[in-house]
């Protein structure tokens, strides 16, 4: 054992695809950082004629000159599509070069892959900008919370729809120009969808999965819905509660061998740490066995505390570190399940598309005009792979307690029924 | 570069020094987690009398055989006082041994013995359990916030103190009831007064300085305030401003190339992170330039948490981790100062008492029978190494904006004088 004195870490030199929103500031944090033994030699972009904030010398839009580069030792990745980001991170490894890339979607839908590239080449892939961008989870959920027992994860780790929901509930403003002021801000995805459906959560979903229990679960098998189809009723429902809703990542183990993980808009109450989690701010409690509950929040959207993410990843591999994925490796991991019972409350302006027979058990029903809703335990499965409540007149928003056996011992509670001016 | 793989990591044979609530969390919380490759093979304690909740065979009041035994590889020491730790430490070293340890004042009062111990024998002291108990935040200093510009570090750093203002602030208890309370939970030292007096808070604050922004500066040179001259009238005080009191810890730069660091009761509104940070419950807050505000919750006192910061330690042992003091290292670190302007609230049972002179600018004053107070700035210099704000008739407490130039921007406020029912 030796103690690694700062001399001793290595020179990055680095070649940058992409410079939008995440590129540029890692640019511009690196200049801003000099003491950072790390230069950016070149950057790759795909349109040369858009105006760039800096001098255009090190612009190509030919990729084989940053791959080919022998004095390039590190790619960071910073663009969109994430096939090619696959092609880019695929040929850099074969050249030697380490790779660090904050695209969820690259690393959520190949991650298999990518580990298995990083073992035939020896060399790192790193990712924490890919989860709540500043917030160092992924790195945490590796090294800190290797083994103490890891109980759940629930998180807000969309920054966009977070945004559009506090602008909504804290300034009454309305869905559509929320979105438009999130985009404004750099804080959406080039594609909105991917934020509003909930697809970006879902991704980031799986990383924390992966990290943090070892499961490699592709983002399509989880139980998906997004903030898109939330009602002005819903709102009203939700503030007469005292609540907020939040798109809500929630991984947690359901017995002793399985885990389900699903994204889900949520009713909070004011006393959950995630209930002041507001604008592009990114929060997750993490709870285990011994530490108990862990509270983290940061900035999860945005040009420098994304770069602030790569840039910390960009650190790590001076002295070396990668990824061990040791839970995964451990075959000791939970098996997956969408078969758990679910506290869930569903709208629909008129009550015939209630689905009352989905349910377990209906624990409060109401009627009224225009606004009719049901809240009560439905087994997951009754969601996962099956779209009627995905009809266009039903909004899903799961409720405090989301999980059913949270309150078992709680007195189970009276059925109401309350019909309303019918 | 090669991946490691869980096959080569080592097995950790410990000798524990101390039984008390951290001891036992360890040993309990190393029992829970078979997977660990790890085992308490002896255990040394003081008062072989004493009942133990577990087997005798592995306890003996010998520290020799711990020390001298060779197959023991690493020594978690879990003892109260600060020179014996010290010198079970130098000895475990000196013997080939790795450290961990939870106790704050060793660390703080020895920290530049304790890293030239490390580099003498090439061997880690790891302590990430000293500061927040289970929050990782000393690792995450050193690793996570290498490079990103620091700001500011805020924080509740005392699960006791926290306890206690937490009792007194939500459920209305008395002072004496609210210590005892903490006591009987275990979350005291076993000397309250380091808690009550501030002196816990000043050791941790230490080492989130040093980890941090690479200072060791010795916690006598802070202004520190504990929570045992806070008056009824003060907490009245903050109950009419919708605010709580909380002890904070907050390390701050005061220009490019300083630095201050102090404990002080702070009155804290619903809006900042702290408020909410109730219990045994630690809290930090990290202002950086590009990750800018993280906000860390997690139980900062207790057996298990402890335990749990102790266990991430282990693991970390098990690839050879240790601190590597960069920012100490790098003599780049920041000049410590006590020169800089505080907005404080000074309060008194009689007006003769308070001391106006010391202040720069008096923002408002209240003289009332029982109860007068100024809130002013005062230069820090005043409060350093004086003890005319330890007088008893008066108590300290800092104003929500803190530092007189958070808001030198705002308009300035209108000093308003008034005077109640004289």
């Amino acid at each position: 054992m030796e103690i690694i004195t700062p001399a001793k870490r290595k020179e990055l030199v680095i070649g940058l695809f992409g410079f939008g929103v995440v590129g540029q500031g890692v640019f511009e944090v690196l200049t801003k950082t000099s003491s950072f033994n790390a230069r950016i030699k070149k950057i790759c972009i795909k349109d040369p004629l858009k105006k760039r904030r800096f001098s255009e010398t090190e612009f190509t839009t030919d990729a084989n000159l940053l791959i080919e580069d022998k004095e390039i030792n590190v790619i960071v990745e910073a663009i969109d599509d994430p096939e090619a980001a696959l092609h880019i991170l695929r040929r850099s490894l074969e050249k030697g070069k380490s790779v660090v890339t904050a695209n969820k979607m690259l690393v959520a839908s190949h991650l298999e892959e990518i580990i298995s590239l990083q073992k035939e080449f020896g060399l790192p892939v790193l990712y924490e900008g890919a989860c709540c961008a500043s917030i160092p989870v992924i790195r945490n959920l590796e090294e800190y919370y290797d083994n103490d027992l890891l109980r759940s994860i629930r998180g807000i780790v969309n920054g966009s729809t977070n945004y559009i929901l506090s602008k909504i509930f804290n300034e009454g403003i309305d869905y559509n120009h929320a979105l438009l002021e999130a985009k404004q801000n750099g804080f959406a995805e080039s594609d909105p969808s991917l934020d509003v459906l909930g697809t970006d959560a879902a991704n980031k979903l799986s990383l924390l999965l992966t990290h943090g229990f070892g499961n490699i679960v592709d983002p399509g098998n989880f139980i998906v819905e997004g903030i898109k189809r939330i009602t002005a009723n819903d709102i009203k429902h939700a503030r007469t509660q005292r609540q907020k809703i939040k798109l809500v990542a929630t991984i947690r183990k359901t017995d002793e061998n399985k885990i389900t993980a699903l994204v889900l808009p949520q009713f909070l109450n004011e006393g959950d740490d995630l209930y002041s989690v507001d604008d592009e701010f990114n929060g997750l409690v993490i709870e285990s066995s011994f530490a108990d509950k862990h509270f983290l929040k940061g900035k999860g959207a945005g040009s420098y505390p994304t770069a602030a993410a790569i840039l910390s990843d960009l650190s790590a591999l001076r002295y070396d570190y990668k990824y061990e994925y040791k839970k995964w490796r451990s075959n000791e991991y939970y098996e997956f399940t969408n078969d758990c019972q679910l506290r869930i409350h569903v709208s629909s302006l008129s009550v015939e598309h209630l689905p009352s027979d989905r349910f377990i058990e209906i624990e409060e029903q109401h009627c009224g005009p225009g606004h009719s809703w049901i809240t009560g335990i439905i087994n997951a499965s009754q969601l996962a792979g099956h779209d009627w409540w995905k009809h266009e007149e039903l909004s899903v928003i799961g409720c405090c307690d989301l999980f059913a056996d949270d309150i078992k011992d709680k007195r189970i509670r009276r059925l109401s029924l309350r019909l309303a001016g019918v």
